[in-house]
């Protein structure tokens, strides 16, 4: 029996019709769009003979019962950044969906594993600065402390904004319950960068998400009167800093998949003449091997410090955040690849460098994989994402038989 | 007869004991505690047997009729920066008018030449940002609609502060009066940066003021996420100007006194998670040849546009400012050279990176040079700038025998 990918488009299409603007999508957690657009999902699955009740950090769950109580979840988030694109997060909820759909009809409503479809709370993290929120409550990685006295652009704190829609921030670490009996977690997602595109490679299986360094680090020369100071008089903060924007560069290319990024730099005092006394920069590292992350992160402070050394200069470093790279579980790496190639006949291995909700599940213990689909110029967050209608044909269809696949999967285990 | 360096180095502190606070020197042109300098400095004239008038412009002249009617013009001036130094433009003043006491001494009040004394109006323009400005007005190179309509940070209009003063911003040609006779302008200054005290040598003549180019630069790439985009996939502005950053040193060394500084970067969107869309910087260029400045000028740009290529960006530049380098005279400089090593044993030529009213001379025509003394760590326009007390003697008693040496010069033409 086939799952039915024209109808998890037109879905899509119904909840971007509901929850867009000009700007576009406009379900930022725990807004009214956000509430409008779950209500709205809760009346398709109405349809289906299934459970559903919300967990304490606001998580949805939807349930069929199966012949055996280890569960297969399947999952996204419907939640967007303000002046999001159609696609982020929906697209996964969407085809969670229609597979479940699909599993209920061949099944005659009971399949062999139990199956879940989770729609996780605050995906994006847009409004209060924290990403990943419902799937760390769940994982167990969470931290009510830190949570908690966030507040939005407007001065809302985010568990009064929580509380509107009965979620009690004390409470959510009861969202861990949900763990129990996961055997196998599943999420489609569109790539949300080049890559696959520039390959010409509709679909991909997701090797894990890429660790994270990030630093703040401030150069401190001397400031210095542009006309009156030597060039060979100057300790130039902004030279430092110039070498290492390049050298990043070279860092980041001796590996495969790794990324690099000097995002912010700014000058003080910053004025036309004056040599910078003072530079402070971003620096943002990726790579899914923690070897080759910590090396990186080690060559980048080394080599500041040979700069700032060489512009008679001095460096501080000091970490804004960081993560450990997540890889997902290698034999459901392998069925999505297995599922990739029955669909679209060539598969693609690919570390995500954005974080998802199936890393925490990941670091819960739970096996784990994704499924991504390729991304037109690699935007998203933007109004102009967009992918391939016929793509997300395929992607809905590859994610079907990695249901299927993993479904099997969990029976052998 | 020797001039009396000592009495000058008094009034200097007795002048900064009377305008001076906590944070420095408050002398800001056309404020009460300026106008209170420069009623304290008449007030020293009066024992002179001088004449004294403010021009059209504001600026301050005390003539000592001579024998001929040719004229030597001492000067610098009394303002200064909010929170400035003790020497910057005063020493000038005040060194010369120990010099023309020494002359009324020496000459029985009736010198060969006429000798003038002039404290320009607002060379510093720190309150509505028009530096040289009445030594533009002097030397005829002002533009009264350019000048219009400036206002300082409390909103005052540049025209109402100097109406306060006796000065009708409508008139300011006027002052080109003043340039009647004048046979040539020398000037003492304290170097305001650290060649002179890195060389150990206490006094330096004066090529000329480096002209300047003055750009703003702006770099489009393409905005992409830091986790996402690889390293190939880039279009980094900030790389870009990374390269120039680094490239313009390597410009301003290829000759011996040029400087090239880029004194701003910002970057945009400038956040941790994004590679560098647009990227701005700023770029000041100086030299004392016109030809070497234009030569930086063109590699700058040349190099931006090969940079640019480089990373997939696009370069703009456009022009913040500009002045052509003014060459000071070359036997005046040769009479400085002389009166330095009669002095300080030792001499040094070099061109000045900051702009002086001398320059405004010079342009007008009027041979000129200037001499400086050096300043300690480079520092001025600001509480802690100092110059060695025995490098201040020096330097008062060598413009003193530079004036003589110009007298005669004056006489022999």
């Amino acid at each position: 029996m086939a799952v039915d990918a024209q109808a998890a488009i037109d879905l899509l299409k119904e909840l971007r019709a509901l929850t867009a603007d000009e700007n576009g999508a406009q379900r930022l957690a725990w807004s009214p769009v956000w509430l409008k657009a779950r209500q709205w999902f809760q009346s398709k699955l109405r349809e289906l003979p299934v459970e559903h009740h919300l967990d304490a950090a606001g998580n949805s769950w939807t349930t069929l019962a199966g012949a055996s109580e280890k569960t297969l979840i399947l999952g996204s988030h419907l939640d967007s950044v303000p002046n999001g694109g159609w696609l982020d997060g929906c697209l996964g909820v969407m085809a969670a969906f229609a597979v479940l759909r699909r599993i209920v009809e061949e099944h005659n409503g009971r399949p062999p594993v139990t199956i879940r479809l989770v729609d996780w709370a605050d995906e994006e993290g847009a409004r209060f600065g924290r990403s990943l929120f419902g799937s760390s409550a769940f994982a167990g990685t969470h931290s009510i402390v830190q949570d908690r006295g966030r507040t939005d652009a407007g001065g809302m704190r985010l568990e009064d904004a929580q509380a509107a829609c009965g979620v009690n921030i004390d409470a959510i670490g009861d969202a861990g319950l949900e763990r129990k009996n996961a055997a196998a977690y599943i999420e489609l997602h569109i790539e949300q960068g080049p890559v696959l595109e520039s390959m010409g490679i509709p679909l991909a299986a997701v090797l894990g998400t890429k660790g994270v360094e990030r630093h703040a680090i401030a150069f401190h020369g001397q400031e210095a009167h542009s006309g009156s100071t030597p060039m060979t008089a100057r300790c130039d903060a902004l030279a430092s800093a110039a070498k290492l924007a390049l050298e990043i560069r070279t860092i980041a290319k001796r590996h495969a998949d790794a990324v690099c990024t000097m995002g912010s730099v700014k000058t003080f005092p910053g004025i036309v003449t004056a040599v910078v006394g003072r530079c402070e920069a971003t620096l943002d590292q990726r790579d899914l091997d923690a070897d080759v992350l910590a090396t990186m992160f080690r060559e980048a402070q080394e080599k500041s410090l040979q700069f700032a050394r060489e512009e008679g200069c001095t460096v501080e470093w000091s970490r804004i955040w960081n993560i450990e790279p997540v890889p997902f579980h290698p034999q459901l790496i392998e069925l999505c690849e297995e599922a990739i190639r029955e669909t679209a006949g060539q598969s693609h291995r690919m570390p995500s460098g954005p974080l998802h909700d199936a890393a925490e599940v990941s670091r819960a213990g739970i096996p784990t994989v994704m499924l991504f689909v390729q991304s037109l110029k690699g935007i998203s967050h933007n109004k102009i994402e967009d992918t391939r209608e016929d793509h997300l044909q395929l992607a809905i269809t590859a994610f079907d038989k990695l249901a299927t696949k993993t479904m099997d999967w969990i029976c052998a285990q």
